[in-house]
């Protein structure tokens, strides 16, 4: 099964790239934007068909690997 | 409006990122994981109420700096 993992920085925490993309797009002449984040996603491909348990197992991966719980949070998706 | 553009390498692409996660995944006792794909993900607050133009925008933005159109592909989803 398909499994999408997005990481985001958490409410609060620094954002230098957001804060860099937000500067250029101004540059680059779009004034309406006015807050942008960024984060990461992962697209894994999950042997098993029971969706709870391909839910259950990436959501440990998240936390074991793909996703620092003291900066960041994240979101399991199965497709 | 809030908009999340996502970035994803092209297929074909190599994506070292992944490679390393799918590794490490499989180190750390995740067996059943067969492909890793690292993107990214850029949510975007827009000012603007017409749906269509907020989403041209953004495929303006991705276009012109979220993306590299050789290696990347991007998506537009208005929220």
């Amino acid at each position: 099964m398909k499994v999408r993992v997005t990481v985001m920085l958490k409410e609060g925490v620094l954002d230098p790239q957001g804060k860099a993309i937000s500067h250029a797009l101004q540059t680059l002449g779009f004034p309406g934007v006015t807050e942008v984040h960024v984060g990461k996603v992962i697209e894994l491909d999950v042997e098993g068909s029971d969706q709870a348990a391909v839910q259950k197992q990436a959501e440990d991966m998240a936390r074991d690997l793909l996703a620092n719980l003291v900066i960041e949070d994240f979101k399991v998706e199965v497709l």
